[in-house]
């Protein structure tokens, strides 16, 4: 008979916790500063920015286990769990000894993975008080994420989006304004910080750090309203380990563990999400497993950036973050992943990667284009750009196995799908896409303006 | 504790066989008819242009269930069961004591029902030996599903996209050729029959009914090639019963039984493939159930057409069809919901409808986006603006519950996902969609051109 090809929970074997990974980490993520004192930032700190139970999982290295609130559950139960999905086609035209499977982020409402951290961002900002949420968003998926949380638990929604993605991709503020947000294309003048931004670099088209810049602007005046944000930070990685709890009660259906387990990677959170519960494992048992994070040759901050403190955003507005970056004034290439166009990595990766547990690879933005088109073509679903890169990165892996002759496990996340992308494929067919390999010189300027304090 | 939201059936639970209503109907449809002779139509005749086994299918009026082959249940598992799902921030919205269930077919590969006969189709095509396959498409929802399919048999695909949809939705060809296919927008110059149509009117910007001319007469003339159809004909219903066969197992699981069902309508696929199931208990055993066919209020055939033999296509190369029609010549409204924009329908539909078993209903344009917002803004969807006919309907049925506080049964099948229907959807919001009422003058006209032959 034929093998099983789909994983699926019943509601009542969804995880009901999220894994807090700071807590059975050895090496702890060094203390968030301060940026004008220099001083380890507290909870309080943090509460003008973010809702406070954000801010307080932000922190929190000692609980390994956070509960899910019954609302925000509620509201998982209409989409979770997420298919696993064993690629038997993909594996075919590979023709690989490994075990391919994805764990098929691309179903939910949105598209991509992010609504598993808009769902509670809004819902503990809407519990303490909070009236409006704004942030800013890349490629739009997290724009769109939010846009939709926002509606769901009745806040109102204004969304800073990188100029060169709105650009690229125009229906994704289509799908923002849909769902009753305001969209405005960063940099703006609705901000000093934007305005800033453009006053020195007119034709300036934007970045997830200036947006960000904007957003936190817009937060800290206007009274009623808090930032959130879709990736980077430790609350967001928190919230997306659904994803990897999952897939570890799918694999365990399928009777199996994963080899390699492979996510994109732009500030972390679909790479936290499905790595952080494996490498639990790793951490306490000393599984052997490799965790592959694959981020564009363009924007190469594990492969090549340096760990420092430095600001998650351009205009400096945020706390001094421990992390591997290539300098918050980075400029990445406007390649179509605009999701992964961010110059640093979460805190959490970032003490994961010095220390070893986790690799980086880059990847050239025609080399994703094509195992795009390779696992459309076998599967039957376009993928996002950025988790174009996962695939990427997958396929290295498998043609590595099929050279060993190794039936190797991969599990890879597919954190959304490309059907708001098609621009960047008809570019790609009509071969007009190209790589964009940053250069030393490149980096080295850009990290001359990161504080010293590692 | 909550309430189960998603009901999935695990892969040993997915239905074997497609049910074939015509098996079990007391008044069978009418043969159809030679366009020359006039004498009924046998499988034989439609071999030159379909896959054999889709001619015998056709017009198979004695088995209840087809076996699914295997390669194709192997396709399906990729994807299906796709979830039922309860509606409950839709049903909050509209505070009704009604239970709204709907069948979610928009996760599906290429993002609506339509590729749930593509995979047969070609399969069978393969398995016959053919090269090639062609198509017409509307909105591009069957021209991708096909692309897809194709891709998966081994198949070369050449699809005839209606120009009016190919404007208002240029991602749906980009997708297409993703997937590898050739894509012409129709009426073109590539066949006499676009020839004949851009001569009379240069600036006709296309119907299905011309795109089906244009792909038959490619078939005919090419050696190898098979035409397919993603609608309409009865073996395309059939393949579609899968979703009905699986929703009816998945009521079980919630412990419902529809008392309501409901689809929006171009030629009767995705109807027919939720409703035929249900219908089969109304039909054998009495069983009380409503079926509405929401159609739109500028194509409406099933509500203002008449009973008569009329062409399939615009060129009359189709047998003659004994259908409700609103006559081949007849040019829709430019509407967004491109896959609806149809002039007849299926002959087993139009049967049960000349029987009293189900009824049509028609929705103004902006009524459709109008609760597709609503949808959208409750349920996370963005659904396409064809499905969006099947949930105003719904809306419908709710708000009368509401007033009778009936606790009405209804399961709509949300038939495809908008995502590339964004403009569709910018220019509602932006006030700029109207409505399109057909004048009894402008059908009366058409149906002249029709044969008397009923």
């Amino acid at each position: 008979m034929m093998k099983q090809k789909r994983f699926l929970l019943n509601e009542s074997e969804l995880p009901t916790h999220w894994y807090n990974i700071q807590a059975d980490m050895k090496n702890k993520p060094q203390d968030l500063l301060h940026p004008g004192t220099h001083q380890p930032i507290k909870p309080e700190d943090l509460y003008p920015i973010f809702a406070e139970e954000c801010a307080r999982q932000e922190l929190n290295q000692t609980d390994p286990w956070i509960e899910i609130p019954e609302e925000v559950l509620d509201q998982y139960k209409s989409y979770r769990s997420t298919p696993l999905v064993r690629a038997y086609g993909l594996e075919k035209v590979l023709d690989t000894p490994a075990h391919i499977y994805f764990k098929n982020e691309s179903v939910n409402p949105l598209g991509s993975h992010k609504v598993n951290s808009a769902l509670p961002q809004c819902y503990y900002c809407k519990k303490e008080g909070v009236t409006n949420v704004t942030t800013e968003t890349g490629a739009g998926q997290w724009g769109a994420a939010l846009a939709y949380a926002a509606k769901v638990f009745g806040l109102e929604c204004a969304v800073y989006q990188v100029k060169i993605s709105m650009q690229q991709k125009p229906y994704r503020s289509m799908i923002m304004r849909t769902f009753g947000a305001t969209v405005e294309g960063s940099p703006s003048m609705s901000t000093r910080a934007g305005k800033d931004l453009i006053t020195q670099n007119p034709n300036y088209s934007g970045s997830l750090g200036s947006a960000i810049s904007e957003a936190i602007e817009l937060a800290t005046t206007t009274p009623g309203c808090k930032y959130t944000l879709g990736s980077v930070l430790s609350h967001v990685s928190l919230h997306q380990t659904i994803i990897g709890l999952e897939a570890e009660k799918q694999m365990e259906m399928a009777g199996e563990y994963p080899d390699i387990v492979i996510a994109c990677f732009g500030g972390g959170s679909n790479f936290s999400g499905i790595a952080f519960p494996f490498l639990r494992h790793t951490i306490l048992e000393g599984r052997q497993t490799t965790f592959i994070a694959a981020e564009p040759e363009s924007c190469p901050k594990l492969t090549r950036g340096q760990f420092r403190y430095d600001f998650g955003d351009e205009s400096g507005y945020t706390p001094l973050l421990p992390m591997y970056t290539l300098g918050h004034n980075f400029h990445p290439a406007n390649i179509h992943a605009g999701g992964l166009r961010y110059h640093g990595a979460g805190v959490i990766v970032s003490q994961l990667l010095k220390d070893g547990l986790m690799q980086g690879t880059d990847i050239p933005q025609t080399e994703a284009f094509k195992a795009a088109l390779c696992f459309a073509r076998s599967e039957g679903i376009i993928p996002a750009p950025e988790s174009s890169h996962a695939i990427a990165a997958t396929i290295r892996e498998a043609l590595k196995a099929k050279e060993t002759g190794e039936e190797k496990v991969i599990l890879f996340n597919l954190s959304g799908h490309g059907l708001i992308d098609m621009t960047a494929y008809d570019s790609f067919i009509s071969g007009d896409l190209g790589d964009y390999k940053v250069t030393d010189d490149e980096i080295a300027k850009n990290l001359e303006a990161v504080p010293q304090l590692i």
